[in-house]
């Protein structure tokens, strides 16, 4: 088990009814708040009306900043913070999936910042204070409500990269499983999905197999992701299964499921934001892409210890082989595809994907070639 | 699943060579630190002189305050408070075990308290604030380094209450599994029993069965605990068991192994209280004679669904009565008494034990008579 420091200041309000306490919540950091959201959906789920109303009672002025896109980009987000300068926001309220709080933090930043929000992103600057973050999740996948990363395209050099730091914590999320009954099926398999791949990278790439603890915490994440996903799929107004699924996103990337593991990487992740800055893919189907394509390359080269034991603690398999498979079964119940194909993306563009990839791969000091990554995208076609 | 918060804003420090970095942290809050121990094992296994080299070097001032009783007196609490007050002390520093811990937090808050510290833990006052604290743990069970209760002793009255308060969460703890290499063995025992005593209060008093990811972290931790007592006590100087232990703990009573129970209670804890009130008996050997009587009075009460769960997920057993012999032998492995009579604790004295614990029942709101905490005693003598 490898030394770590965790350290997690974001407070969870979580249940039925709970978005109306975000107001007073954000009353206590600021009296203008930057509202950023995507395409509407939270005017049909209601989440509009309930965060607006309790926000206006707290006094607080919305400036409104709508249009995120589910990988958001740059532009976007430059957008933002010209409208939060503007409005003199002193907070970023966010209410939406992972796309809308990764845009909202990017923007929180960005409002901080005297240079280029860019530089974030690109490794030229680092990311010294932002203005309170706020957030009503409806979407649960990416952990963002409960970490201090966040993801954005630049549109112009196709590039989907990753910014972090203390600062992006939000101060309070709050969870209301009630909000992701009306999800399209769709997204709820790109939640699961993503979920399994923030378990996986972690537990996969370790330098240190032995930390018994936070072995048990992915396995049993990984089981509650997996169960809840079928209850969903079976019955989407079951509260309890979107509610276990909803708390288990969160925990998968709060920092918990990586303690101790040391040395990691996030392979599956950076070939998959090749997938969607390129092409028009969610960044869960992306994964579930990927993620079998990968497992097949490391079974062959770092055999089949982490396989079998994540498979028997999880699916019940013997053999890695087996796991792999009920990876890949799982993927596909949910209606996730599994090859490039599937998704339209042609074989020949594996090289151009696997180019893109090395973007990523460099900015986050991995020790990976593009031959490797065209390999790997070859057990995917 | 039943709404929940979740907030927890300590931090912790983990892994090799990690006390010394306690004293920059602590000095980011104050410059005069009470440093509060216990009967100096510190001095024995490093922690002492590490720690106070390295608060030195920061320009901290220790006030000593030394001789914390395995389950702290209240006697020693207000000492504490005077020579903090005193010496103007702006920070408190711990190190060592739970208790030591918990006598550092009642302290930290009756510092700035102008009432007497005994008012916290009979329900009179509440707490609003405490001098900042920092804790390097050497004994891994409480959780207390990342959680914002503690328990205290009055030895005239003979009540062991506790006490909570947002203001207790520690900022920083450092958690260094070599410093607990050097445990003697009842202590691991006490540790390992004292996990699980936290793990199960919450999953078999829950108002919601229906709580999947809770379920699973309960039961991964449980075989975690379980995992790695059985490999230290093998083979003490097995960092990586020592390292997954000391995790497992801290995360067994920080507020995730109760998310969306709802309503709980600590009635294990609440008739261990009355027995170490009023023997010499520590915590966790308490708790190891109260779970296995209480279960039985659960599985008549409540049936066997929670015992047959618990069970098959984490000893592999059947039936619920096969799990209580799992616990009972699990518990015995470790050498920890399973009945009254092996801590010679006499069964004439079960009247007055089960009186004792009726005050912690009715200051925690419990819904409990004397008669029914007598029949569940009278099932562990």
């Amino acid at each position: 088990m490898q030394n770590f420091t965790f350290s997690n200041p974001t407070k969870i309000i979580f249940g039925k009814a709970v978005v109306a306490k975000l107001a007073p919540e954000a009353a206590k950091a600021g009296k203008s708040a930057l509202l950023v959201y995507g395409g509407g959906s939270i005017k049909k789920n209601g989440v509009y009306d309930v965060l607006t109303g309790a926000l206006a009672k707290e006094g607080i002025t919305i400036t409104e900043h709508h249009g995120v896109k589910p990988n958001p980009v740059l532009s976007h987000v430059r957008a933002g913070i010209k409208k939060a300068r503007e409005s003199n926001c002193d907070i970023i309220i966010a209410a939406g999936g992972g796309s809308v709080i990764d845009e909202a933090k990017a923007i929180a930043a960005g409002v901080r910042f005297s240079g280029d929000v860019w530089d974030f992103f690109s490794g030229k600057a680092q990311i010294r204070e932002a203005l309170p973050l706020f957030t009503a999740l409806t979407l649960p996948a990416t952990g963002s409500e409960m970490n201090s990363g966040c993801v954005v395209t630049n549109e112009e050099t196709a590039q989907k990269f990753s910014a972090m730091g203390p600062a992006l914590f939000p101060r309070v999320s709050v969870l209301d499983p009630e909000t992701t009954m009306t999800l399209p099926r769709a997204q709820v398999a790109n939640g699961a999905v993503d979920s399994i791949a923030h378990l996986i990278e972690g537990y996969f790439t370790t330098k240190d197999a032995d930390v018994e603890v936070t072995d048990e915490i992915v396995h049993a994440l990984a089981r509650s992701v997996i169960a809840s996903t079928g209850r969903i799929l079976k019955d989407p107004s079951d509260y309890n299964a979107r509610a276990s699924m909803m708390w288990s996103a969160t925990l998968a990337l709060n920092g918990l499921a990586t303690c101790g593991y040391g040395g990691m990487n996030f392979i599956n992740h950076a070939i998959e934001h090749a997938l969607s800055a390129l092409y028009d893919i969610a960044h869960g189907a992306g994964l579930a892409i990927v993620m079998p394509a990968w497992f097949r390359h490391h079974l062959e080269t770092a055999g089949p210890a982490r396989l079998e034991k994540f498979g028997a603690a999880v699916f019940g398999t013997k053999t890695a082989e087996e796991a792999i498979t009920a990876f890949e079964d799982f993927f596909r119940k949910t209606g996730a595809p599994v090859r490039l194909s599937e998704a339209k993306i042609p074989a020949a563009d594996i090289p151009r994907i696997a180019a893109n990839a090395m973007g990523l791969i460099r900015m986050w000091g991995m020790k990976h070639e593009q031959p490797e990554i065209e390999k790997i995208l070859n057990k995917a076609k």
